[in-house]
C-alpha cells in the first residue's frame, strides 16, 4: 500500500505516472477485497470501476470539475482517492461512511445518488449552471449500461443531445446493472462490444477524412449495404442520432487508452459520450466468476468467499416467490413482472419455471406499472414485484394507469420499511402514504411469513388494484400463527383485553408490538393488541369499537407518519368522537440514515422497548 | 354528411372504398370543427389525425385489434367513427362525454389515457397477454413525436425492441406535442422528414438486395462517409439499432399510401415503427396557421376563430410568469424550467427576456427535476413550473434528488386542485398529498393572485425545496389583499371572531369560505377564518390556541383528505388535546370526474353554499 497510503487527495493522483497508476490499481484492489470482506458492502461494481476512476482522477481537477457517480454504489474507489480511505472500518454503519456519495461527507462527492438513471440529469443541470455563471469546469456523468434504460437517463440524454452543453457522459459498460440487463439498448451495446476493431478503424478513417465531401454517390453505394453490416461500422449512431459524439467502445481497464481518449474528449466541444468496456469484478477471481453475487455482499472469507454470518432464516422474498409459483401453477393468467430485480424480489425460481410467463423489463418502473395494466386490461393477473422506494418511480403510473382504471394488479412490494445499511434512499418507508391516498387501491401486510401465501393469492383475486408490503429479511417471531381468514378491511384481535390501552400494528412491526405486550405484562400492564392486516381500507367496524371502549389507542408502523396508517387511523378516531389520547409510531417528517435496523428501530422508537415505554408514558 | 351519418360502428368504415373515405375525412373536418367550436375541446390534434385514424379502422377488425390512443386528446376522430358521434354536444361536461379514450364508455376504448407516453407500454402489455393466451389480433399504439420523449416511452421502446413482440407503433409526427417539441429525437425526427427520398431509396434498394452478402469491403467504403450523409441515408437507425423495424415517413393525409404500408407492417414479425407526417390543424385554415391556439379550445366562431366567451381574468400562471420575471430581473442566478408547457404555466415571456435561462426540456419531468436538483448544487435558483397532475411523474426525483439533499428548487405548481373538463387524469388533487409526506419540503398557496410575487420572492430566498401551488384561472373575489408579511409556518387571520367555529382554508378555497362566511353572516352565525398560507409546516402555536378555544374546526382544501392539509391538521389537534369536533373537507378517496369547477365544487361540497352548510351541520 506505499502508494495508496501517500494519497490524501485528489491532487495526489495527478501527480503519478502511468505506472504508478497501474500500481496503484493493484493496491486498491487489495485494499476493496480486503476491507469489504470485512465490512460488507458493494463490491464487483467497484473492483469494475478502478482504472476508470484512476483515469478521471488523472484527468481532471476535481477542485473546479465535476463527476457524478450514478447510482453510487460504484463510489467507493473515488471515496477512498478523496480521502475517505480510514473511514472504511465503518463504511455503511450508522453514524458512519455511506455507500454512496454524499454532498455532506466531502466536498469532491458533488450529488448524492442512490436510484438509478439520475446522473445525467444532474450533471446536465450543473452543467448549465456552469455556462451561465460563465466559469470553466468540466462536468463529468458516470453511468453504467443497465442505468441507461432508465426512462429518465433517456430524456436526458434527449436534451444534452438537442442542447449540445458541453459535458462528458462515461458509459461503464459491464453488460450488467445488478443482474443481466435487458433491452433494446442492452443488445445494441453488446453489438458494439462485439465489433470494436471496426469502430476504432471508423474513428480513425473519420477524423483523416475529415472535411473532405463525397456526396451523393457513395450514399448511393451505402445504400447498398445490408443491415447487419451497416451495424457492424456505425455502432455509434444511437447516441450520434441523437445529437451526442461518441467515442470507444475502449477497454476499461487501459488505462494509458482510457486517458487519452478523456484527454480527447475534454478538448471536444458539446456533448461526448465515452464507451468503455469494464469486468464487474475485476481482479478478484470470486467476484469475475459471480459477479451477481458480490455485487453486494455480507462480510466474508475472502480467500475462499465463504459468508461469516450464519445463514439467515427464511426471507419474505423467498416466500414471495415460492407463494407465486404456487399460484401460478393453478392459475395460468398469473404472470410476474420486475424492474431488473430477479434476484432481490425472489422471482429466480418463478422465471425457471414460467419463462413465458416472466418480464424482466429493466430498470424501468414506470413502463412495468403501465404494461402491467396493459396485461390486466387483457385478462391476465400480472404481479409486479417491486422494492418499495422504486415503485416511487412509478407513482404516477399507479395512479393512472392501474387506479383510475381500476385494474387487477397486484404489487408486491418488497424491502418495505427500514432495510438499513443502504440509508436515506433505499428505505421503504413511504409507501403506505404515496399508496394510501391513491383511490381503489387495497394496501395489506403479512405480519409473518406464513400470511404471505394467502394474501397473494387473495390478492389475485380481488379483481382490483393490491398492494402487498413486506420487509427485507424474516420473521423475528417464529411462533406467530398467519389468519385463517382474508376479509377486505377486517383487522385481527392478537390480545384481546379490557385494558383501556390499544395498539394497532401492521407487518413487521406486530411481532415488535408481541414482544412489547410481553415486557409491560410482566410489569404487569395488559393491554389490547390488533394486528392492522389492511391498511387501506381501515376496519371502520372495529375503530368504532375502540373509539368507544379504549382511552389510549397507539398505532406503529414502519413507515413515515404523515399520510400512513396512523395519520388515517387518527382521522377515523375523530369522526368517530374518539375522546381518549392516540399516539402514532413510525418516522416523524425525516430521512432515515443508514445503520443496522435494529439500531435504527431503536433510534425512532419503534423497537419492542419504544414500544413499550409510550404505552408507559401515556399511562400516566 | 352523407357516409358519416352511416357509420354506426367500425365495421362500416372497413366497407368504403378509398374514394369514399376522403369524402368521409372531409366530413369528419368539417363535423370536428362545427362541433368543437361549439364545445370547445382539444381541435387541432384530432385535424391532424383523420386520415390516419380512418386508415387504422379501414386496414384493422377492432372487435379484435386494439389501438392505445396517447394521451388521448388525439381520440375524437375515434369516438365519432365507434357510435358516438351524437355524444359530442355534451364533449367534455359533466356526466358527458370525456374528451379522452374512456374503456367504460366504449368496446373499443382499450385503455384510458390522459398522461403523455403510455400507449407503448400499455400495448405491450396487451400484446404479451395476446401471445400468452395464443390469440389473433393485432396491437396498435399511435403515439406523438412529443410523446416520445418521456422516459416512460424510451423504456418501453428498449422492452420492445428486445423482446421482439409482435405490435405496430404509429408515430404521429406533427412536430409538436403541445408546443414546439424540444431534444435530440425530435431533431432527428426533423432530418428525417426531411429526406423522405433517400429513406425510401433506402428501403426499396435494401429490399432489393436482401439475401446478398457484399462483407468487409463494402463496409470499409461506408467507413469513408461523413456523418451527414451518414446521416442521410440511414435515417431509421435509432429504432432500428433499438431492435424495431422502421417504415417511413411517409404522409399522414394520403390515405391510399397509408393503407399500403399499414398493411404491410401487419405482415410483418416483430415490432414495427411506422412514421408519418401529419400537420396538425389539417383541412382549417386557422388551425394549420397557429396549431398552438388550437390545441385546447373555448367555444369559437368558426368562421373566424374569435373565442365567444368574454375575456377571462388575469390568470395565476400569467402572474406568476410575470413575477418570475421581475424577480429574475433582480437576480441573475433564477431561472425557469419546464417539461414542454411553456404557454401552460405561463413561462413564455419569460423564455423572450431571458432565453437562455429558460429551459425546456420536453415531456420530461423526471429530468426536470433532477436537472433542476444539478443546478441548485450549482448556486442556481430554478423554478420548475409545471401542473399538479405532472408532477406525479417526478415524484421520486423531488423526494430524492431535491428533497433528501434539501437542495433550494422552487416547484411552481400550477393547475393544483380541480381542473375541470379534462377530468380525472388531469385535476390536480394529490399535491398536498404527496409533497407533505416529504421531509425537508415547505408548502405554501397564494389566497389570492396578490400573494403569488412575494411568496415566490420568499420561496426563492428559503434556500430549501419549497412548492407553491395555485388553481387554473384566476381570482373569484377581487376584493382580498395579499398578506404583507410572510413568515415560515405563520398563518393568517382573516376573520377574527369569538365564535367557537373556525374554518381554516388553503388557496382558492379561501375565497369560497368567505363566501360562505358572508352567508352565515347573514343568518345570524359568526365564524373565525383562518388562512393556511402554509400547507407544510402547519401553524402549531395558532393550531395550540385554537385547540383551546374552539369547538368546531372545520378545514377546507382543494385536494383528497388523505395525508393533505386537513389529514395533517386533525392529527396536530389530537397531539394538543383537542376534544371538539372537526371535519376536513376536500375530496373523499375518489377520482373527480370532469365537469365545469363549479358543478364539480358544488357535487362535493366544496362551493360556499357546501361550507356554510357544513358549518350549520355540525352546529346542531
Amino acid at each position: 500500500m506505499d502508494i495508496l497510503n501517500k494519497i490524501k487527495s485528489p491532487i495526489d493522483v495527478k501527480k503519478l505516472s502511468n505506472k504508478e497508476l497501474y500500481l496503484l490499481s493493484n493496491e486498491i484492489r487489495e485494499f476493496l477485497v480486503s476491507s469489504v470482506s470485512k465490512t460488507g458492502g458493494h463490491l464487483a461494481s467497484n473492483l469494475g470501476i478502478v482504472e476508470l476512476t484512476l483515469s478521471l482522477f488523472s484527468e481532471f481537477d476535481l477542485n473546479k470539475d465535476k463527476i457524478i457517480w450514478d447510482v453510487g454504489h460504484q463510489s467507493y474507489v473515488h471515496k477512498i482517492l478523496t480521502g475517505r480511505k480510514d473511514k472504511f472500518s465503518v463504511l455503511r454503519t450508522h453514524n458512519g461512511m455511506s455507500g454512496f456519495p454524499k454532498r455532506n461527507e466531502s466536498q469532491y462527492d458533488f450529488f448524492d445518488t442512490g436510484h438509478s438513471s439520475t446522473s445525467i440529469s444532474a450533471a446536465l443541470g450543473m452543467a448549465r449552471a456552469r455556462d451561465l455563471k460563465k466559469e470553466d469546469s468540466k462536468i463529468i456523468a458516470v453511468i453504467g449500461d443497465g442505468a441507461l434504460t432508465g426512462g429518465m437517463a433517456l430524456e436526458a440524454l434527449n436534451d444534452v443531445g438537442f442542447n449540445k452543453t458541453n459535458m462528458i457522459i462515461i458509459l461503464n459498460d459491464n453488460q450488467m446493472s445488478i443482474s443481466n440487463n435487458v433491452g433494446g439498448i442492452s443488445s445494441y451495446l453488446n453489438r458494439m462490444r462485439m465489433k470494436p476493431k471496426y469502430n476504432m478503424l471508423k474513428n480513425e478513417v473519420k477524423s483523416k477524412l475529415s472535411g473532405s465531401e463525397m456526396g451523393e454517390n457513395i450514399a448511393l453505394k451505402i445504400t447498398k449495404v445490408k443491415d447487419s453490416i451497416k451495424q457492424l461500422v456505425v455502432p455509434s449512431m444511437l447516441f450520434e442520432e441523437m445529437g451526442i459524439k461518441y467515442l470507444g467502445p475502449i477497454d476499461g481497464h487501459d488505462i494509458v487508452k482510457l486517458k487519452e481518449v478523456i484527454s480527447n474528449a475534454k478538448m471536444m466541444t458539446g456533448p461526448v459520450i465515452i464507451h468503455t468496456i469494464t469486468k464487474k469484478g475485476k481482479g478478484y477471481e470470486l467476484a469475475e466468476k459471480s459477479p451477481c453475487k458480490y455485487h453486494g455482499v455480507s462480510p466474508f472469507n475472502k480467500t475462499n468467499g465463504e459468508t461469516i454470518m450464519k445463514k439467515s432464516c427464511e426471507s419474505y422474498s423467498k416466500r414471495f416467490g415460492n407463494s407465486l409459483i404456487k399460484i401460478a401453477k393453478e392459475d395460468k393468467d398469473v404472470v410476474a413482472i420486475t424492474a431488473a430485480m430477479p434476484d432481490g424480489t425472489g422471482l429466480n425460481d418463478f422465471a425457471k419455471e414460467f419463462k413465458e410467463r416472466f418480464f424482466d423489463v429493466g430498470i424501468a418502473e414506470q413502463h412495468a406499472t403501465t404494461m402491467a395494466a396493459g396485461m390486466a386490461c387483457s385478462g391476465l393477473k400480472p404481479v409486479f414485484a417491486v422494492y418499495s422506494t422504486f415503485l416511487q418511480r412509478g407513482f404516477d403510473q399507479v395512479l393512472h394507469d392501474v387506479c383510475i382504471q381500476n385494474l387487477p394488479v397486484v404489487f408486491s412490494i418488497d424491502r418495505a420499511g427500514i432495510v438499513g445499511e443502504d440509508g436515506e434512499t433505499h428505505q421503504g418507508i413511504f409507501d403506505l402514504s404515496y399508496l394510501s391516498m391513491i383511490p381503489n387501491m387495497t394496501i395489506m401486510a403479512p405480519k409473518c411469513l406464513d400470511e404471505v401465501y394467502p394474501m397473494l393469492k387473495w390478492a389475485l383475486n380481488k379483481g382490483t388494484p393490491v398492494a402487498i408490503r413486506y420487509p427485507r429479511g424474516g420473521d423475528i417471531l417464529d411462533n406467530l400463527k398467519g389468519i385463517s381468514n382474508i376479509e377486505l378491511g377486517k383487522w385481527e384481535t392478537l390480545i384481546e383485553s379490557d385494558s383501556n390501552v390499544c395498539i394497532i400494528s401492521t407487518g413487521k412491526m406486530v411481532s415488535h408490538s408481541i414482544i412489547a405486550a410481553d415486557k409491560l405484562r410482566k410489569l404487569g400492564i395488559e393491554i389490547e393488541l390488533i394486528n392492522a392486516t389492511f391498511i387501506k381500507p381501515l376496519d371502520d367496524d372495529m375503530l368504532k369499537e375502540l373509539s368507544s371502549r379504549k382511552d389510549i389507542i397507539i398505532t406503529v408502523e414502519d413507515n413515515i407518519i404523515a399520510g400512513g396508517l396512523g395519520s388515517n387511523i387518527q382521522m377515523k378516531l375523530l369522526e368517530f368522537g374518539y375522546k381518549g389520547k392516540v399516539e402514532s409510531l413510525g418516522y416523524k417528517d425525516k430521512f432515515i440514515e443508514q445503520g443496522k435496523v435494529d439500531i435504527l428501530y431503536k433510534e425512532e422508537g419503534l423497537d419492542p422497548d419504544g414500544i413499550k415505554n409510550k404505552v408507559i408514558e401515556l399511562l400516566k
